[in-house]
Parts: structure tokens; C-alpha cells; sequence
């Protein structure tokens, strides 16, 4: 890959917005994507998701090794064709599984040794095998496998894993096998530590790589916390790569960390809480299990352009929530990643037009209006 | 209604072709109704359903009386805004359900008394209120309240129905709003008993109803059996007026009905069958679980048109089964419902060719490939 991967096109103090040249087309950053661990966003036919107007999705290289198997999307022709999406795929490795399965998992320099958490089979992870798939996966952007750790981990812990981390990188990058509009990242760890953060980040920065990740955040740390960690790295790392803040977040979240210079996101909620009746609209969070909405005729959202919020009322999503129909799940899934996906758009223009900071205050504002 | 409610547009046999002409549309017969008991075809989409070629969908007076309630749906403007349908919608009254939920009701002249099977609540249907439930949910076709019994039930029993079946659709006729292109079916009951059955039939069809409905079938008798009962009561229905079998069935039992002139059909089991990964094909049944899709490459049916055979193969349709994604039962769904639609479209035009039995044999053969 070359420096072309990445492209500034606007700057608003850290903000910024840019485009990823990709193999699987360009995109606008930043950009949030939906998450597909297993090869489908949980409910969304494909057009669906092309209509939200995702650019991008997250697959997830552990998930699909244990099922259906990397052999059988090779086969296929890729994970773009197994799963018909032929837009850009960014696959984690299965480096923050291993930390969220930990009691499965055992950990050394050559890689994590593991128990399927569906059947009790073997499994490995190495530096190697992890590129070695997400090759025959053909994802278009390549992530390590790298060490997560608690984020109260003692220190002793939290340098051990950034070292492993790092060296890590570096056997990765010797496995990865370079194309044009396909990219290897790095991840940075250090838990809370800025002084690992930033040892991590110099280590990895100087394999300069495709992209680079911030890992090893809302793992159970506050916000306040979080935010201190993200704007003591932001700054270490190149301003001509993308820079992807993994499983982040709330809305909010979202807007302080476009504002903080972050490129790229992913995070379950929208889909997760699409099948838990939760809706992200412009004035706040809803439940929709709520008995308020039970003879509510307006639309989720007024403003919303979706099909859930142009062709349902708030009544009938209640209904169907309230008598578990599967549509309940799809509607508000749907809604919700376009929720995201106009926020994003939101945030881009007001960076090319140099008011994100008055965009970030008046969105924080407007979404305190239901709470 | 007038007699103008349908038109025969061509006759091969006792099979016909014909159009229903309704406030909500003109549609073509014979004619497949998914359900959508609780106001949802189960997984699928407005649009999607719209594309299907689904032309009327079946819900539930029992079901919705329950959830949401019957208040809730006038006050939103009728089922068909309620859930965004705006073409016919059939409701069936729940006499089904008092049969098929026995343990909960008690029945007598007046009507059903039941607990709710989701909260125990008391409830009572009664010939008059299931109507003007229907004609608060503005249902397009309203069926009355009638009497299932089981299939081996006693003669007495039986009789008893018939009657009762008979009384009560007198009793509907006097507490239907006449509206031109709203419809009120009678239904047939009389169980194996075809001297009851014709008893049955020959009274209500002195009520000069707009549609006839047999009911009490496809509750556990043998195919040969349904057949024998269907033969002998179509031929004592009115030739100028629709007449639907009540949830019937495969799709052969679909050809074989047609071809003994019926004109509508519904059935659970394209929408049930599409979440428990078996598909309906024209060379016969698949079970998606089955280990033999997993690295199978091709379109479920490649003859199909619908979304799921565009756009996917079995392989990823076993995975996301295997899975457990909910995307599985949408794209299954979606397929199974195109199907039965054209297997619809496929029947009446061979009706208009004049060559139905043709058809049917060839149909018949095409499906035994699987198997």
C-alpha cells in the first residue's frame, strides 16, 4: 500500500475529514461501521444496508473461523461474495475475543491457544494464521491480532501486552501480503496508561502502516477517562493515515471522538439495540417497549428519512416489540444504523464547512430533549 | 356488496381464474394469502411483501383483539394503516383459535368466553363483536365467527357445530355494514361428515354471502381425506362467488385445491417454514440445516426471481441458519413467500391456457426431483 490509501480533504481543529481509496471503491471519512461479525448486519438485507448509506462494515476473522470457516468464504470467492456486499470490509482479528472470552483462552508470545466458545474444539491464533485469513477472507482492510487487557490491569500486565502488541505488528506486517487498495493496520493498546498509549503508538507508527487503531477502550473504563486516554494518542499518530477508534460508541461518543480527529468507528449499539427496542433519534434515546408509545401515531423521528420512520408510527414498532415479531428487530435495526450514517454525513459537513464545534454543541443539546 | 364483488374470467375444468374487486384493489384468483396474524408477515418488509407478489394478507381479529387491541388499531385509521398494507387484508375471526386454544374457552350460543393465552384475561367473542372488530380494523373481508371441531369429533358434535356455525352467520350477516368492496364470507364446517357439510353449505348459501370459506380441514386428517370432503362441498358452493379453503397448505395440496376450484388459500407455512430453514423449490423441498448446502455454491433456485436467489447462495443461507442470525429466516422467508406467489401466477395462467391438468402433473413431477 502506498500513502494514497488515505487522503485529507478538510480540517476543522482536529476534526477532519478525508477519503479511503480501497480496492472494494472510496469512501467518505469519518465514517461509522456497522457491525457483521458473523457476515450479516443482525437483520439487514444487503440493500438495506446499501440505502442506510453504510460505506463500510466490520466482520470478525475469530467468529468466521469458527463459523462457517475461513475455507468455505475462500471457496466462495471472499467474504465480499459469500455475504454479497461489495463494499469496503474492514475484519478484526479476534484480538479483543480472546480478552472477552479470556477463560477460554490461553496466551504466549507465539499467539493465543483457545476453546470454541460453541463447540470446545482447539483453536490458534498467531500473528501469521490471523493475516494469513483475513487474506483468504480478501477483507479489505487487515487488522493484527494484538493483546487487550483490563483497563485496571496492574502495570506489569499492561506493558507485557504492549509489547506483545507491538511485536506482534511487526510479524504481521511481514505476513501481509501488500495490494493495492487493501490495508494492513496497527493497533495501539496501554490501557489507561498514557505512557504505554504513547510507547505503543511511537513502536507501531514507525512500521508505518496503512492505518492505525486505538484498542483497549469502552472495556468498562468512564467516559471521562476514555476521552483523557483518546486526545493524549490522537496526537501520536500520523495525520496522513487513518486513525479508527475501535468499538465506539454512543452517539455522543461519536461526535467527541470525530472531534478529537478519530476517522473511522464501529460499535454494536446500532444494531444491538435495534433488536432491544432501543431507538437513536435526533432528541434523545427511546424505549420503545415504553407503554407511552402505545397509541403514538407519529413516526420515530419526523426528520429521519428511513423507511422505518417514512412508513411506521411509534405505535406500531410498540406493537411489534411488545408481541416479539421479528419485523420489531429489522425496523428498528434499520432505523437505527440510518440514524448513525446521518450522523456521520452531518458531521462531515460541518467539518468541510469549518462549524463542527457548533454542530457537536447542537447535537449534545438536541439529544437531551426526550432525557 | 354486489354481486360484481367477483368476476370468473376463464374456467379449465373446475379450476377458474377470476378477479375479486375490492375497496382495496382489484386482485387475481386464485390467489395465495400469507399471514400476518399479529399485523406482520412474519420477518418481511411492506415493500418486500409488495415485490412478492402478494396481492391480500390474512390476520387475526382473536390475535389482535389480544395485541394490540382492536381501540388502538381504529384510532390509527384501520389495519391498513396500523401496519402499512394498503392492499386487501383478510381477518379471520378466531374461531380457529377458540378451537385450536380449547382448554382456555367456553362456547355456547351466544358466543366464545376465553382467557387470553398471554395474560389470562377474560375475553368474549360473540358473533356481533367479531364483526364490528373487523369493521373497526376496516378489514377488507370480514369472517364471521364459526365452529371448528375436531375432525374425528362424535356426530352429535358435530351437528352441534353446523348449527351453531349456521345460526351464527345469520347473526354476522345482520351486524355486517354493507360497504361497497368490503366482503362477508360464511365458512363451511361439518368436519368428515359430508352429509353435514352439505347441510351446512346449502344454508348458508341461502344467505347469499359474498365469499365462502371451508374450514375444519388441515386439523389433522389424512391428504386422501381432505380431498374426498373438498370434492364433494366445492361443487355446493355458488359458481359467482369466491371461495377460499382455510389454511391449506403445501404446495401441492395448493394445486390440488385449485384444480378443484378453489380461489383463495392461505397457510403459516411459507412464513413458518421460512424461519425453521426449509425452502420450497420447484424441484421440491430443502432443509437449509442440512450439512450438505455447506459448501454449496449455487442459488437456492435458479430459477427464481426473488431477492434471496439473486443475491445469495445456499451456502451462506446454511450459515446464517447455523448461526442463528435473523437474517436467515428474512431471506427464507422472503424466497418461500416469492414462491408460493408463483406458483400462484404459474396456476392461473395455465387456467387461461386451458391446460391446468397439464400443469398440475408437470408441477407434481417437477417436485419429486428432491426428493
Amino acid at each position: 500500500m502506498t500513502a494514497s490509501f488515505y487522503t485529507l480533504q478538510a480540517q476543522d481543529g482536529l476534526a477532519r475529514c478525508g477519503r479511503l481509496h480501497t480496492a472494494h471503491g472510496t469512501i467518505d471519512t469519518p465514517c461509522f461501521m456497522p457491525v457483521a461479525t458473523l457476515g450479516s448486519v443482525k437483520g439487514l438485507r444487503h440493500r438495506d444496508i446499501l440505502e442506510s448509506g453504510t460505506q463500510m462494515i466490520l466482520a470478525n476473522t475469530y467468529h468466521l473461523m469458527l463459523r462457517p470457516g475461513i475455507d468455505t468464504i475462500r471457496q466462495s470467492g471472499g467474504l465480499h461474495n459469500f455475504m454479497n456486499w461489495q463494499k469496503p470490509i474492514l475484519t478484526d482479528s479476534g484480538g479483543f475475543q480472546v480478552w472477552s472470552l479470556a477463560q477460554l483462552a490461553k496466551i504466549n508470545d507465539d499467539g493465543v491457544t483457545f476453546r470454541s466458545h460453541l463447540d470446545g474444539s482447539a483453536h490458534t491464533l498467531s500473528p501469521r494464521n490471523v493475516i494469513d485469513a483475513q487474506y483468504d477472507l480478501n477483507s479489505t482492510i487487515t487488522m493484527p491480532l494484538d493483546q487487550c487487557v483490563n483497563w485496571d490491569a496492574p502495570v506489569e500486565t499492561v506493558q507485557e501486552s504492549v509489547n506483545r502488541t507491538c511485536r506482534w505488528a511487526e510479524q504481521s506486517q511481514k505476513a501481509f501480503k501488500k495490494r493495492d487498495g487493501y490495508g494492513l493496520f496497527a493497533i495501539v493498546q496501554g490501557a489507561l496508561d498514557l505512557e504505554q498509549r504513547a510507547l505503543c503508538a511511537r513502536n507501531l507508527v514507525q512500521l508505518d502502516l496503512d492505518g492505525y487503531a486505538i484498542g483497549g477502550l469502552s472495556v468498562g473504563e468512564d467516559k471521562a477517562t476514555r476521552e483523557h486516554v483518546l486526545t493524549a494518542t490522537v496526537p501520536l499518530l500520523p495525520s496522513n493515515k487513518p486513525r479508527y477508534l475501535m468499538g465506539v460508541g454512543r452517539p455522543l461518543d461519536i461526535v467527541s471522538a470525530v472531534a478529537q480527529g478519530i476517522d473511522m468507528m464501529d460499535c454494536v449499539l446500532p444494531t444491538r439495540c435495534g433488536r432491544t427496542a432501543k431507538a437513536f433519534t435526533w432528541t434523545g434515546e427511546m424505549n420503545l417497549m415504553n407503554k407511552q408509545y402505545a397509541q403514538d401515531f407519529q413516526p420515530l423521528d419526523a426528520t429521519c428519512p428511513c423507511p422505518t420512520c417514512r412508513d411506521h408510527h411509534r405505535s406500531y414498532l410498540h406493537h411489534l416489540f411488545k408481541s416479539k415479531e421479528m419485523l420489531a428487530a429489522t425496523l428498528l435495526t434499520l432505523h437505527n444504523v440510518v440514524f448513525y450514517q446521518q450522523l456521520m454525513a452531518r458531521l462531515r459537513q460541518a467539518i468541510c464547512d469549518g462549524n463542527v464545534t457548533e454542530t457537536a454543541h447542537a447535537i449534545e443539546n438536541q439529544m437531551k430533549t426526550l432525557s
